[in-house]
């Protein structure tokens, strides 16, 4: 797979040349959920995702208006993500690969961590990541653990699942707890009943994985949660990344680890 | 329950006022295991420890012939621990609550962490310890994992068993991975079979403890696994504590925690 410096690849995809997933792309380089949101909504947003910090872990948030996102790069947030999906009355009306003709005065921009930081930790440990290993998405499931909610924001926990032989899971918690801004440790591990999870292997979202003998379920709150927040907000515009189609920024993924 | 200071506690263990457990007293400090063996020996047994850190975790060893332990506080190891056990040819011969007529120019003292630290920092995070609040001893097993070898050291790993739910295990691993040189984080979790476990309900040291619906069995390497070493290799003089009465440090347990 083609490595790209976060920068060179952001001006392939400014540019249209490159529309699709970024998964695996600018390794070492942190690659972000994006929610844009009226101002008027963003505020209950910012709570939801303050109270939710594990599903809904904040990166960076951008100023009404303004399309820049300092902190993460030379970004410009209309052009800089491969591919948007737009949302009107908390419908999906369709997918873009820009978005500046959308762009409002008072649009706020939402960046949250993503799975693939952690991943990276994990693999770079020695650590296999199943759905890496087997080149398919990561299963993810809606479970009965409620977020706390924030105004219209409300919804049940989305967690993604990777499997793991107990003295694994042990070392995954400890490598995880390291980066609480990309979900942090695990949220639950073993029966998956507990969190309200019937079939492991019929995911409500990504793919199912092998689980091997030996082997338990752990599992990771996920950036698809607030994805279903906004399914119940219904806000009357909203655009968020296409699955798997991230922001990809400058900030190395170590710079996310608390230690 | 009294608490003393570690000086105070000593004093009245010197004196031969307390001869019994140290569990509960002087809480916020560090209590340790204690072997000691001819110096012709003690170097396998170092190297055992070095190669087990997890069962076996050196806080601190004596020269040879010197009772004292500096690191660790105003120590003569003759008389403050409340009672010891004196093995010969690797059999129990007598306990006794005083060891210095038995004194030699070459004895080793090496001082290892117990589980009382961590127990102490799970309950300071708000997480019970099952085995405190029901009162007895901590449930032990012996498991199928193979120590590293050292000269006639030999052995399995036992393991020490707290149960909690899935969310609290995630939350004892991370508390306990602060500490490494009082076992650290558990080697196992779940299914004890994995392990060499039959029978959860009779553990081979310490007494069972309730395991609630949704609560895993969460294991610790544990500080009886030198003991067991010790009886494989049977040397011709050996002196250790006697279970639950242990060295009484002045060293703080926080001064343990590696971050």
């Amino acid at each position: 797979m083609d490595e790209y410096t976060p920068q060179a690849l952001r001006e392939h995809i400014r540019s249209g040349q490159h529309q699709g997933n970024t998964s695996g792309y600018s390794p070492g380089y942190v690659q972000c959920n994006i929610v844009i949101l009226p101002e008027t909504w963003a505020t209950d947003f910012l709570q939801f995702c303050l109270r939710n910090p594990k599903p809904c872990p904040l990166v960076a948030v951008g100023q009404p208006g303004d399309p820049a996102l300092e902190a993460l790069g030379d970004i410009d947030i209309r052009t800089d993500v491969p591919r948007y999906r737009i949302y009107r009355d908390g419908e999906l009306t369709e997918e873009r690969t820009d978005i500046t003709e959308l762009w409002q005065d008072d649009l706020v921009t939402f960046a949250l961590g993503c799975s693939f930081s952690f991943e990276e930790a994990l693999m770079a440990d020695g650590l296999e990541v199943r759905n890496v290993a087997e080149g398919v998405n990561v299963p993810m499931y809606r479970t009965n653990i409620a977020c706390e909610p924030s105004g219209p924001f409300v919804g049940n926990m989305v967690v993604s699942m990777r499997p793991y032989v107990p003295a694994d899971a042990i070392r995954a918690i400890q490598v995880c707890t390291r980066f609480p801004s990309v979900h942090g440790a695990p949220i639950h591990l073993g029966d998956p009943a507990q969190i309200g999870i019937e079939y492991l292997a019929s995911p409500d979202f990504g793919d199912p994985v092998t689980i091997r003998p030996n082997e338990i379920p752990v599992f990771w709150a996920c950036g698809v949660t607030p994805q279903v927040a906004l399914e119940q907000a219904r806000p009357p515009f909203c655009i968020t990344h296409s699955p798997g189609c991230m922001l990809v920024t400058d900030l190395p993924n170590s710079r996310l680890a608390i230690l």
